[in-house]
């Protein structure tokens, strides 16, 4: 072998858009808010004294105990794919287990349609204020971000979105939060939805709808129950875009919120030729997603824990929305303006001009 | 709203990448050896008689009864980081807690990797033969790849590596797997790991070292057992290329075949500085590995349980190695050759020129 001589150093080189990356906020607070005597209201960090732990520890018992394979590599789970067909019909959203499609949490099912659906360089449409797991997903394609601002009573400008598209834009998919949107709380009007399908057939773009919240919903116009019981104008108002379009719109569900995050378990609602597709995405990510976790899922909701689940989260959450909304108008400046969320985690506050909500934090949490 | 009239349907456009995708053929087998009566010997599926399930059971069910928070967005957890660093020592690798990276399995972890360090269209460096899901984490990049033969009883050709970097070639990194390649067998020399290692720093390309089956090694020579026993030169001969470099190798571990495939656990060890990037790129992904999971695992290993379980691995496996040695020996043709691994779970098989395997398959499937 040749001996080496190195003249410099060599340093190592990241891609391009290594330089341009930025930690999300949300997720560095996770580890502040993890310590012990810290309550906080930053993020969607649901409340772990609602996780359904005794339930889920029976299921996951239950696996272990009886299942062999459990353990071993495996296909997608069917009976969890019924389940959620099942879960989807209770959103009005009629599907296949053949459009289901089984990712590591609803993050993932974004990162694989962002790989699948977006060129390095290419173009997509997001709100101007959006989740930024959003944003994470598709910052590695250096993409040229078309933005549109967000009404705080109805939701998404489609007025700007139809804007860019009649001026030609194409971007690869329109990316939203269609109930309790992360971080505005806004759940987009009736009227919009249909606006917004109708363009993404019209146009050829995909709407990629994250719906972590759709079963989170409080009080009776918004209510779960309501939908359930009448089919009358008012339940068609908080249907998911999904529900209108079967070929345009790609549906994120996630257990996180129903059930509890650590399961890391989600899925999504796809055309069913786009399955294998999805799946050699998903594949170069992480191969499969737990079937321990799949199974354990399964088995709690076999068991048939889900509903009265459901109804005990809507109750919690929805007391602890009024609550909030109760200490705003007592604690707050009167020039401060903040949504009022039918659903999810999610109050948007504006302090009025001229407060720094940095400096704010940073002294909130010195003096408390 | 005006009016839409659509003249002619548009069509959902996939990411160029896309037209190019293929289905790892080993993930679709898993589909058919999941069957009863299918005694599978193709893939790197491990034995789930071996999977340690009960002591896992137990492990499981005591965090979930003790832990009110294993089912929370947690970080990463730190016992379980101290566990994979004393893991790597019995490697012979040396690393702190913070350059350990907990993946949702290797595989994540690869394509973080080439997520953080190749930019579209980049170079990349494989194997000619590679493991299937080294090809599925690039491919999406449409990479140049510079491939390199692999020699059956020492591994990769540094030699053919070295004239690729002398002629100007710099990948973005090289992949290898240095203990019982899949699908080969063959564990790379010593020799050969040396001058990986001094070309890697010569000419800053990064090493990605694929180690799953690194704890899986059968005979005095190559068992963990020598190694821990004596550091005479023979110990010598298996180090991982991490524990020769600690800057240009990043090294991929696994529980998959150690403990269970279902579990999606992995590590990544890397220069401590690219942490907190790895985070953002594997956020992106899917936001975090399962707490519970975490959790889970690191009781399983706080019981003292692995060291017995690995040492029971290692004679099973090493067992069903020479029985299927003997049965090659005893019933292929005589002009068919193979590798004699040292450990893990594939053995190369060469059949006489003129046999096509893909037709012995389909008739062995349809006889047997």
């Amino acid at each position: 072998m040749t001996l080496l001589i190195q003249p410099t150093s060599p340093e190592l080189q990241l891609a391009d858009w290594a330089r341009t990356m930025s930690r999300s906020v949300l997720r560095q607070m996770i580890a502040v808010v993890s310590q012990p005597g810290i309550l906080s209201f930053a993020g969607g960090l649901p409340d772990p004294e609602l996780f359904p732990t005794q339930a889920f520890a029976e299921a996951m018992a239950q696996v272990l105990a009886t299942d062999g394979l459990a353990l071993q590599y495996r296909p997608p789970f069917p009976p969890l794919k019924r389940h959620i067909v099942n879960l989807m019909a209770q959103r009005g959203v009629t599907c296949t287990e053949e459009q289901v499609f089984i990712t590591t949490g609803a993050q993932q099912g974004l990162n694989v349609l962002a790989r699948l659906l977006l060129n390095p360089g290419g173009q997509v449409m997001l709100e101007e204020i959006v989740y930024t797991g959003a944003q994470q997903a598709v910052a590695p394609f250096l993409p040229d971000i078309l933005t549109v601002p967000t009404d705080l009573q109805s939701g998404i400008d489609v007025d700007a979105v139809e804007r860019h598209l009649a001026q030609g834009a194409r971007p690869a998919f329109l990316y939203l939060i269609p109930e309790a949107h992360n971080p505005l709380g806004v759940s987009i009007s009736r009227d919009k939805r249909t606006r917004l399908v109708e363009l993404a057939r019209f146009y050829g773009v995909p709407i990629v709808e994250d719906d972590p919240y759709g079963f989170l919903t409080y009080g009776d116009d918004w209510g779960m129950e309501s939908r359930l019981l009448s089919d009358s104008a008012s339940s068609l108002q908080s249907l998911p875009l999904r529900a209108l379009d079967a070929e345009w719109v790609f549906y994120l569900g996630s257990f996180s919120k129903i059930l509890a995050p650590g399961l890391r378990l989600g899925w999504l609602i796809a055309p069913e030729w786009l399955i294998p597709r999805l799946t050699v995405v998903k594949e170069a990510g992480d191969l499969e997603t737990s079937g321990l976790m799949q199974r354990a899922v399964a088995a709690y909701l076999d068991a048939g824990h889900l509903p009265g689940h459901l109804a005990k989260l809507r109750r919690a959450y929805g007391r602890r929305r009024d609550a909030m909304l109760s200490a705003l108008a007592c604690h707050f400046p009167a020039d401060a303006r903040w949504t009022e969320p039918h659903g999810g985690m999610f109050i948007w506050v504006e302090l009025p001009d001229g407060m720094d909500t940095a400096v704010l934090l940073e002294t909130a949490v010195a003096q408390e």
